[in-house]
């Protein structure tokens, strides 16, 4: 559907946001880098808004979402009411889809050119998908269980498909420790539309693409989803794959994201430099890794990458935590620096995964986690 | 216990073995690059050894694991014929060690010099330990589930500590997609002592020091092992940390290393470079990642990293796969080389990890994963 038969007139106002737009219709914002680190539990006010399409205008009273497919004993319709009558649960996570602006400096890419914000900690509170799925009879015990999967629907229209979809391996939903939810709350309060009301999926450890909002169906299938956000979009194409053209003959060839990689940025000083040299300078980041690994060491340097520090990490899940951590980690560190000169980060995963220094392009502009790149006209000595 | 204390008569005859020995007593072996990647299930002729003291001398008929603490109803000591009544599984995995020469040649490394070989992908075959633990009782309901650890430990007499121990977080052993073995085969074949006879664990996704060889207990604890090799070995310190004396003041400050990262490696040709210019040349390698993450790209350079083509892989486990994936990735590229410049890999696993170009140095030398190193006196134009 092209973006001219789409009617964003009912879209909510945003003026109590205090958010950089990057596209009016559909609605896409981030915060500043200094706002993001202001809080470790990220307020709505400075939550980015990540859309599609038109933001539906649903009611709680009157939504459903109809769950059936492989495993199901029967097409099952629930009510809000009895979505809620299900365990109430809370999950701390990031929500994030993030950094296209790093690679779109390299050379064109597709999208919205985010910038590093893109993404926030919240505590999102609903049913465990894996509580419902099991009313239903789904177990894994079903013939080729691991090749199964969830389908999700949105009632979104989208400028790219006609709704918006998405689909996680079953294995992860039935996941004793994986947390998927339906959830109707984020920060302990009702979901706002901005945000997915009445309902929406969300999966921990997994690109914000996957957490579908305004959640409409769920399906059990023996295929991911058929949707253009799960096929032809959210995948790391090679190189040297420049075109539309070549994108779609490469398109099958690669997994769907799932889990995103490493991942820290330099928030303070929101442009990553100084402007005069500092003895001792303290600089604030955010670092989070996908899969529910959490970080175990970020090293801040004030030269571009010739020596380093290491940070005070903020990141109370992880305390003692031998799960999974899905949450963020909020760092500081005091560093000396130069005039002009690249302020870096590069975080360390619990596995072990490092940043590297040099962005890889890939046309979608997906996943990239280099360290920080600063605009080069900022500039007088750095290597990027 | 110091190595002159330590009795090595008793260990076995390695002469069936192809392997370059890093170091005889203990015994500590891997073979040469181009023989490791002949197979995709790796013969034991070419399996890489790994040990820190003694090879124990033990009967099956006589050796007992004793089961206990937390969440257990008893205290059990269950013979193999008992283990080997539980239901019968087999999982495909890498076992890794790997790396640490890399390392040592930017700084001396505490350590046997591993080299890149030191893995080896392996089906193993035995009983559940979630299995195990279940039928004492031992469920994800336990009191602060989250913080419980289940330690190994080894009757295998070491150099560092009274015995080999180890540790896993309970949630990874009663993990339904975990695949954490008690295993008494490896490749359709009983353990051989220098893999474990009669017992041992296999954790997929997490380093080869959690798989504890020559087992003999298991104890569910409210902490890590408190074994030297969890505590005071396999963990990741700051570059900043130098000396014997500053990791022991910072140990406890780190976690313990699970999973491992993402990993590639050219082993054909053996040594990383060709002498001669070519226009089409033949180069194989292996790739990995931990905690289940499959390998989707690896990237291929005959120039040091300027240009880079996509390899082809192997790696019929992720076909289709939607849970996760133990087993490596061999890989085969045609490139152009260079006369004596550097023949790089580069992977990316499922989550978008990606490999770093240079290596970060730590003094254990543990988990380096940056592209291959080649000796510089066999390059005539290379970056390292």
């Amino acid at each position: 559907m092209s973006q001219s038969q789409l009617d964003y007139s009912h879209d909510p106002s945003h003026e109590s946001y205090d958010l950089i737009v990057r596209n009016d219709a559909p609605f896409n914002a981030e915060p500043t880098p200094p706002d993001l680190v202001k809080h470790y539990i990220t307020p709505e006010k400075y939550f980015f808004c990540r859309n599609h399409g038109p933001i539906p205008l649903l009611d709680e009273n009157e939504h459903t979402v109809e769950v059936r497919g492989i495993g199901c004993k029967e097409v099952k319709r629930l009510s809000l009411k009895e979505i809620k009558d299900y365990e109430k649960v809370s999950v701390m996570m990031v929500m994030e889809g993030n950094r296209r602006d790093g690679l779109h400096r390299v050379k064109h890419t597709k999208g919205v050119i985010w910038g590093p914000c893109a993404l926030g900690n919240a505590v999102y509170s609903g049913c465990r998908l894996k509580d419902v799925l099991e009313s239903l009879g789904v177990t894994s015990k079903l013939d080729n269980f691991s090749k199964l999967h969830v389908a999700f629907e949105s009632v979104e229209q989208c400028e790219e498909d006609r709704c918006y979809g998405s689909s996680i391996p079953l294995a992860k939903a039935l996941d004793e420790f994986g947390d998927v939810l339906l959830a109707y709350e984020m920060n302990y309060k009702p979901l706002t539309r901005d945000h997915g009301y009445p309902i929406r999926v969300v999966v921990p450890g997994y690109i914000g693409a996957r957490s579908v909002k305004f959640l409409k169906s769920i399906v059990i299938q023996d295929q991911e989803s058929s949707s253009f956000f799960q096929q032809r979009d959210y995948k790391i194409l090679p190189e040297s794959i420049n075109t539309e053209e070549q994108a779609n003959a490469y398109w099958t060839r690669l997994p769907a994201i799932g889990e995103y990689n490493v991942q820290s940025y330099v928030c303070i000083p929101a442009d990553g430099v100084h402007s005069g040299p500092r003895p001792s300078e303290q600089v604030q980041g955010y670092a989070l890794s996908g899969g529910g690994r959490f970080i175990q060491r970020v090293d801040v340097s004030g030269d571009d990458g010739k020596t380093w520090v290491t940070a005070q990490l903020y990141q109370p899940a992880a305390e003692g935590n031998s799960v999974h951590v899905w949450g963020w980690c909020l760092w500081t560190a005091t560093i000396e620096t130069k005039r002009n000169v690249r302020i870096v980060s590069r975080a360390v995963d619990s596995a072990g995964n490092i940043q590297q220094e040099y962005p890889i392009w890939n046309y979608r502009g997906v996943m990239n986690n280099s360290w920080r790149t600063v605009e080069s006209n900022r500039l007088e000595q750095a290597n990027i």
